[in-house]
């Protein structure tokens, strides 16, 4: 059999093992890179070794046509992607080290795309996510990152869901940047209903991206396994807000099991919708991030971008001789005190220092009263 | 010279080098420890070995009484304590270790003080330190921790400001704590001088403390001194809200010289009083702390005070068995699926997921519609 022949045959297997099983599925993950798809699937209907994994997938129809699924997907518009295209996300493979049968890992069986957009422009990219009830406050600093880093030229990769996700996709589309949404049920369907336009935008923009065939419902087992697909599509995570549950939190976590970056934005610690984020803060699980530009220096290649150090207003104090600074801070902040005071204060003698008050007063940082010397305005903040 | 008279000696001394050099002079911290107070004192006056000290000293008034600035002070409640005392706060003497001629550090020549309590009960004792002028987000969390940890019987330092200061002193006296404001100018002067009355409150109550000798104005280098004494005098410091140039920051960089801890109280990034101490998290400078339970779990001896761990609402999906959850999470959001679908998308066979999602339903977990099954609404979230 020539490559492009086993490479079909590859795909049929993995549609239909993609339609037998569920995302992640541990035994899955463990076999197919021993036996290859097409091989697993053989013994899955026959062999006993497998009996297992036979059981449970004997429960659901067995009438899958794949090369039937595969024309239908094409006529919406829709590709299924796997390990030997040229545009499968090589970086996903990390998800093998982690698959285990508590946590559902394992890299996907292949990836249903729709959109103009490749998986494999998604090497500068970020996944920016957090909780569905955000506040505005979330949703303002989740959209300015998304911005600056799309603005960079970095894919921004989130959910479909309202409030984080929703926010992230806005502002990675107000600069007309590359955003992708990786959904828990078929990329031909709209969940939420109410995000059906927002689904559209990144289906004609960007990518609409999921692991289960089209048509599937969403279920709280497939949020949970999409998220290490956002996870493992990027070079690192973004938690923007969440509550003591939320399920970003489970998208960080993955996250640092493959050994991505995990960023989080602070807030409030009176608001609920922070709380997951500054417990990742306080444990050390993630590092702390205020705007776009952090996150980029984060996790761009070293010293690609660097974020300018956010510094106070330059003061004109900095700009004074060290003679001259020994006065100013000798003199009062608020009462004021006669020259001689100022000399005893500064350690300097009487004449220089009625020089040096002189050259203070000039710059508007000290202020002569009928009492004597001190501060100006200005100069006390 | 028996003990007593030696340590009077020793005190009048201190007493008169306070009022001839600045806080934390660096040739002061260098000498005193070597020669003692009354010795360097002396030669101050005859050897060319200390004439640089000599000549800026010289430049200040040679008025000094120290037996009378004592009385003076006694008069106005006053005392004047210094190392061989048995309120000494020993751990000042770690800023033994940091003493050079760029800091101005070095452990205070003495502490005067105002008020009924003694320095030896801040063992267990927090700064609380911030911008004067905060947010009421800022203010709030300030009196929160005060309060928290002066119920837990820990002593409150900070300084006599508005903002930060005014709030953690409030806290803590709402809770009759014990609270500590540490000055920039002497004990018995009211600065700023609308705190006139809250410094009455602390010197009835708690203490007020300074290392200027009485009548002495504020500067600005006083009040920089004055930091490292907060920051010797506690276990830990916790700045609440610190714009990017803040004074706080600058109590926060003396405690981590002294090796103790700093905390930080994340607020939201877009907030200029949140920027200097997102800038201590970011680089690891400090830890984030939320509310006051965290830190006494920061401060407090190992196990000692252990902050309940935030959680969210215990939610009833964790009471399921394995088996009733692996349904639970098979059943769509939204759209209602038949119960071959849920079989199918479970991996488990049709009679038992009938049985399982009839005890779902009666835990209100899933509903069944006319088109099928979907989560009830209290268990989408």
């Amino acid at each position: 059999m020539n490559a492009p022949a086993a490479l079909h045959d590859d795909r049929l297997a993995r549609v239909t093992l993609s339609r037998l099983t569920e995302p992640g599925d541990p035994r899955v993950s463990r076999l197919v890179p021993q036996l290859g798809a097409p091989r697993l699937l053989h013994l899955l209907l026959d062999d006993a070794e497998v009996s297992d994994l036979r059981t449970d997938a004997a429960a659901r129809l067995l009438d899958v046509e794949p090369e039937r699924e595969l024309e239908r997907a094409a006529r919406l518009g829709i590709r299924f992607v796997v390990p030997g295209d040229a545009e499968w996300p090589a970086r996903t493979a990390d998800l093998a080290r982690v698959a285990n049968s508590q946590d559902r890992g394992g890299p996907p069986l292949g990836l249903w795309v729709r959109g103009p957009r490749r998986l494999d422009e998604l090497g500068n990219s970020v996944a920016v996510v957090g909780s569905r009830s955000a506040t505005t406050y979330g949703a303002d600093v989740a959209s300015e990152i998304a911005a600056v880093t799309a603005r960079a030229g970095w894919g921004v990769v989130s959910g479909a869901a309202f409030g984080i996700d929703q926010a992230a996709h806005r502002g990675a589309a107000a600069v007309r940047g590359f955003t992708v949404a990786v959904l828990a049920c078929g990329v031909d369907r709209a969940y939420p209903t109410a995000h059906a336009a927002l689904l559209e935008h990144l289906a004609t923009e960007g990518m609409v991206v999921s692991e289960l065939p089209p048509g599937c419902s969403p279920t709280r087992l497939r949020f949970l396994s999409r998220n290490r697909v956002i996870a493992a599509l990027t070079r690192g995570t973004v938690v923007v807000e969440a509550a003591l549950r939320s399920g970003a939190l489970s998208t960080a976590n993955w996250a640092s099991k493959i050994s991505r970056p995990v960023l989080g934005v602070p807030g409030p610690v009176t608001s609920a919708q922070s709380q997951g984020v500054h417990g990742l803060l306080r444990t050390g699980a993630a590092t702390l991030v205020t705007c776009g530009a952090e996150v980029l220096e984060e996790l761009g290649a070293v010293g690609e971008h660097l974020a300018e150090l956010p510094r106070g207003p330059e003061r004109r104090r900095d700009r004074l001789s060290s003679r001259q600074q020994q006065v100013l801070e000798a003199v009062p902040v608020a009462s004021p005190a006669g020259v001689e005071s100022v000399a005893r204060a500064a350690g300097i003698g009487l004449l220089e220092v009625s020089t040096l008050l002189a050259q203070l007063q000039a710059l508007e940082l000290v202020e002569q009263l009928p009492r004597g010397w001190r501060l100006a305005e200005g100069a006390r903040a």
